[in-house]
């Protein structure tokens, strides 16, 4: 399947005109190893945001797919266990090809519900699973990807690195809209190479809800001067299949099916660090906002990382944006390289 | 005669979804310099396989056209004899044009016993020979071939060396399926473009029969994540013409006609190094097992050699499968050559 | 004068051994215009903050030389005034050159009350001034200076730029020590900068007294995996001379002298985030903590923004430390310069 | 510390002549948490092996620093633990700085006992730990290291990765000398970067003692044509602090402390795959073989994999071993760079 | 006219059976001037080989039009003269129009004695003169034609020059028929092409009756691993007519009428370098060899130019075989072009 | 060691003077296995050259090394034998380094004796050996060498195959000097290389002492327009060690002493096809001629293979002159790739 998106990667200097977007950021868990009803859920989930009149919709890190909190999946220094590896193939086959069917059916979903669509992943390409974000336009077609760059501690164990083909940002009719995965918002190069690319609507999928991460979120609202949308999930127990389909080792999971595994802290900030929506630690819940474009301008006039407030003379990223891959084969090199 | 084969090589995207596939490698030998007998002796062997629930059948190193053990061709540093000049014709005779009648006769059997056949052959290719393996599909369509890269000690003085426009890996129902053919199975940089074309069904006709081979099985297995398939040849000497006709030189053919001159040793291993058949070292067999595709993902989550345990960054393989010619005619060029 | 400085730049890979050091952060107002006695009153605040056992004292942005809030320097977009250029004059004379005889007297005072020193200053290079923090040792030694990048907004027309000459790390007994200035504090390629020095005493002299500049000390304390120490003024209107002679312009200057125009602010954040001491939003104070080096390593373990968790194979800083002259005489040029 | 290695690296083309070399690979356990006293271990094995006149010793992975098998350090996928932060602290404290003191008496040791000295250690570069190897002549020097590129599963989460600037092949008067660790040993096209450096003493240090390790060091062995000397520890649950100072996490840890919880599986394999020493699971032991370099020329006269059994014109390797920095300072940068 | 040959150019890789194949290489001259006279002492010629059985017949070059051996045609440096003009007028008379009568009765010829015919013409396209060799099957069917590509020194100015377009090789059932003209066969790239298309009976039509021309005919003959057959007139100077009515101006013509004007040396070479017949010097002749095609196999293994001795990763010959027109017509391109 | 050549490959475009050279070519055997004593009786043979006046000396195919005729190695297709591996060993071991000591007497030869010198050798490349001819110049300097690109029948299971960065043509005070080895001599699109690149004076060391090397030789100089100098081996039974040392297995080696296992036939020839001197089939001997080198201008006035009598519209041979490795490392990439 070709896919040819209709809205190529944004040319910074473009301009988004003042206006007002509405955004919703979605606090919901995924139904743990059972993908179509997860996608079903999200469709459930986007017509009530677009009900509310939501023009983007930005869903949790690895919310189709699952994120495997509190497995260990059998590894300790120097050892495995069969367990492990078998929880491993129910997970990697819980993931999604992309492109693939669950992808077109996202896609669709965007276009009937009319939204601009952000959603975490988990993507398997051959046998490695990547951590990754896609992107779908209000038209029903699917724009691109950004997989994890650099996965947390046990994550990589189970997820592969993502490289600088896919850190996208997408200039579309309600900004330019680009994400960075959980602690990604943490790298600061990773964050200027986004910058550098215009971000206005800067997604942050994530499984952190500690209060700490409300202060990066505030943080890179400043730095960036952009709108900051942070989406976590929030899980009970019950959302996972009981033990010993699944077990929460790292609390030898004596937990009640009610306790609170994930407790969310999704929340919206504007270019000048208020807090427009959020942090909610309550519930599955939609948390929205009117995103006043206006704001970046006021915001960028005091500071504007990559513009007035940068030092070319003494700082300078650079960025490798070509794929990384073992193995090329000539036949299948593009033209240029 | 074009041919277009029903199933492209893979992408090595997708994903083969969990199944058991049976599987059956087959150690016999050639009837020497007797094609005709040699392929109906293949079909009785293909039939038997069939008939104990296989899906996939994989032959020796030159199964049709025979591997010429022992033999010299008259050559010595410096000197060669016409006798042995006209034993290479009479092995030249013996081989097949690829396409041809031959392939035609394999495509059916493969269809007429509904198996995926991986079959060594001698390719003919004007005067140059090459040690090629056939592949062929269950609905009785030829997919492709593999030549050997790198013929080993005299083959060199034999058979030609294939280039990288035929190291295809086939997408089929039953896993992705390609071959390298004896030592080509040492070769590291080689086996990683398999690896990353995505093989599961790793085929290694072969026709060393020492002890040490099966390391490198066992080794290939883990280091590729796929099941590693071994097909030799077990012959005696009266398999081969008597001397005159055929004369074993390495031994001054004081053999009798029991005397066994290759002992097998094939063998199937499962992606995590364990032996699922053989290997048999006692006559001609069918080796047969169930290849549960669950264990690829429980193995690579382990290690992913082109995945998740690769490291672009620093190692880079380039694969040229462009074709080598050595002379090429505008109106005969692709358009985009 | 040549300074060769005792402590030279740090070798980012050695490695500070476990240990707890007592750090103050002194928040406290200039005596504007009246630099020999803010001298007195920051000697008089670091024997206070010895008293106490603190082994390092860092100041405010400006402490010596003045933050001339309020002030507008006469310039309007097209116009200057010979009031504001008479300001500029008393402005300039209050400040310091470097090194000079304050510097010798601030070094003899961190030699006399054994402490680390991290000072604020204007500093006079010739008839442009710069917003610099000075280093000193406990054995009374001048050790460097950091000259702030980037002034921001009005700043720009007082002050000049610093360059990458001037961004030190110092590796002494007591941990790695640097500073930024403010804003500069939101510049994310000037911080990795510093975080590849391996810095872990991460002083933020500041003017910023909103509440937001505790999110990016909370967010750069995870960041960086370093203690952030920041350094706010508490100034009411009568720190400043009365008008006519010093005019809040911003706000018609209809103030009290008991009137807070700067709420200071000042804290200390450990490596994982945790407030340690302050904020102190109530007045002129000493802000104290013991600083917990194995908090270092327990928080790299998580995020090593420069180590474990940087990805040189797709971002890459380049840093140009040289000095940036726009005069430069053969006869003195290094060789490989 | 500016260290200049006597020996540089390797000109592959250079031909070591005829001679044997008497080799030992040691099998012993870290005293986990106590680097003195494994140096002090270290030191009687090294002198064990000298009077036994060997040449050149081979410890196994991590023997300085150690090995923390069975730990989780805390982690799970989402969390991590504070108790795991201060496992790591422990674990840090006890890694060695490169250049630092412990590879000062590592290298005297070298040079008082006259051996050719492989030593796998836990290095510390900041707050990142590396697995790596060391590598030290005979006449007391310390030649450089190799930095282990891509650590597996759980290592991820305590160790970094190595890049391309550390993968050395020294050539010594007792051969060419280099090594991978432990699974790296698996990744084909790193092996081939080794290949491509001549090496002919391929160390492996590993941890892994199953039983299909063997088949990949004699596949190895084979593939290279080099001598491989593969190094494991034998530990006994003894050898690590008891409860709860150190906790196996993988088995609860209800072993006795007799328990063998690494069995070793050290061997010595020849160019042509033949066992000379080992594998040994029976206790903690020196293997011992000589090596008769002319099986080289005798093995890679069959199969020369970077040789006359490459296809140059078909499959390249391109390996970057320039350093790989997140961040560069232009005042330390190379003149050529 | 649209010619579509009956045979169409051969392809490469298909196998000519082992078989003997009886061929004539036709050593007369031309009846100078006269054309009718001509083809009817060819046809007289054809008759006899194909009495002795032969299958193919080959003449020499220009044998139709005649080689102008010993004139100027009225030219030297800076002039031309009017004599040579008129001169040139007869001899473009006495040339043929390809296809055209005198075609179509060498066609029926070949039909009638059934052989193979290969006849060396000059060919009139409007005013320009090819020397051209012409190709007709046993069934009486022009195959198609090769036009001399680069005459020799004064040929060039009567003869145009040929292109890729008309460099065939027929594949019929007496082997794959070729044909170079003269010292086109000294050029190694233009052989290569020929190499190329599996040329089996390589015809060598000439004018070269020196000693030298042997050597050339033997390499030609291992290099190419075929058979040669080179055809040359045997010419005295009565074959002529008497001057003045034709000048050998090169001698002054005091030649007496029996005086040889080309000594012939036509000859057939195996792809072993043997002799098979000829060289004759000795008057006009039908030089016949039975060529044994397994002799191509036997010689090949040795030897395979364009097989198993190139080297197409280091050298690689481009043959433009389109048609080079100064002209061309958008509706006659062919889309692709 | 770094060699810098005095004289670079030449530009084609240069012109030699008219000029005559007095040339020998050597015909003489190795003292098999003995390099040291090759070396002195190659001294002998070159004094003995320049005594007579030869300005270049021109020595056959693989004299220092030795050609190991009637040798098998121990192989059979699918056999190798423990003798043959140790039959290589010693084989390996008498071959020479390049550079090396052995290159380092030869050039001081080459200069004590003012001749330039054309020097076959086995070269040892680690552990593959390629047949090499060795270029120096009259002043005592290495110029360079030639890697046989393609080694005939069993020569493959001994030697690697060269590639195109090793085709030198050195420009000389004597003339434009290259060299191609054997039966790479019958490689046309090899030799237009050669003639692309000026060749003037075209070595031809070979093995080959049947006549129809003759042919080649002469056709080669007609083609090229340049003088061919072959040398060949003249070796009786006894210049190779006696049985069991040294095996001729193609003879069963019922030699007498003084039989003539390779018969010479070395050669020089004209640019316009004359046999200046030799071929010798008679004994050891020196074989010399003064070369005029007006001939060559003589003769491409007939014929310029790369000049006007090419058809670059029609055939283009592409030369890939970069070196093929199988593995390249970043640091020590040339900067332009």
């Amino acid at each position: 399947m070709a896919v040819v998106p209709a809205i190529t990667e944004v040319d910074m200097a473009s301009f988004s005109p003042v206006q007002t977007v509405r955004a919703t950021v979605v606090q919901a868990s995924t139904i743990f190893y059972d993908t179509p009803a997860t996608i079903d859920k999200a469709e459930k989930l986007i017509a009530e945001a677009a009900a509310y009149g939501s023009q983007i919709v930005v869903f949790p890190e690895a919310f189709i797919g699952g994120y495997p909190r509190g497995s260990r999946f059998g590894v300790a220094i120097g050892s495995r266990s069969a367990r492990g590896r078998e929880e491993y193939r129910k997970y990697h086959a819980a993931a999604i090809d992309v492109p693939g069917p669950e992808v077109d059916r996202l896609a669709s979903m965007a276009g009937k519900y009319k939204v601009y669509l952000v959603m975490g992943v988990i993507e398997r390409a051959g046998y490695t699973l990547y951590c990754t974000v896609l992107f779908f336009d209000a038209q029903g077609q699917y724009l691109g990807k950004h997989r994890k760059l650099m996965p947390t501690a046990l994550e990589r164990v189970i997820w592969g690195f993502g490289d600088g083909s896919s850190i996208p940002v997408f200039g579309t009719p309600v900004g330019k809209i680009g994400a960075l995965i959980c602690w990604e918002n943490r790298m600061p190069l990773l964050r200027t190479a986004m910058y550098a690319k215009g971000i206005e609507i800067y997604c942050a999928p994530t499984a952190d809800a500690r209060d700490v991460w409300q202060s990066s979120m505030t943080h890179i609202a400043l730095e960036g001067g952009c709108f900051v949308l942070s989406a976590n999930q929030f899980c009970r127990r019950k959302d996972y299949p009981p033990p010993p389909d699944y077990v929460f080792e790292d609390s030898d999971d004596n937990l009640s099916p009610d306790s609170i595994v994930c407790a969310g802290g999704s929340v919206i900030i504007s270019p000048s660090g208020s807090v427009l929506a959020g942090p909610n630690y309550d519930g599955e819940a939609l948390i929205s906002a009117d995103l006043d474009f206006g704001e970046i301008t006021r915001s960028k006039f005091d500071f504007d990382v990559v513009g007035h407030y940068s030092r070319p003379d003494i700082l300078t990223l650079s960025v490798n944006d070509h794929p990384l891959n073992p193995v090329s084969f000539a036949s299948t090199d593009r033209s240029d390289g």
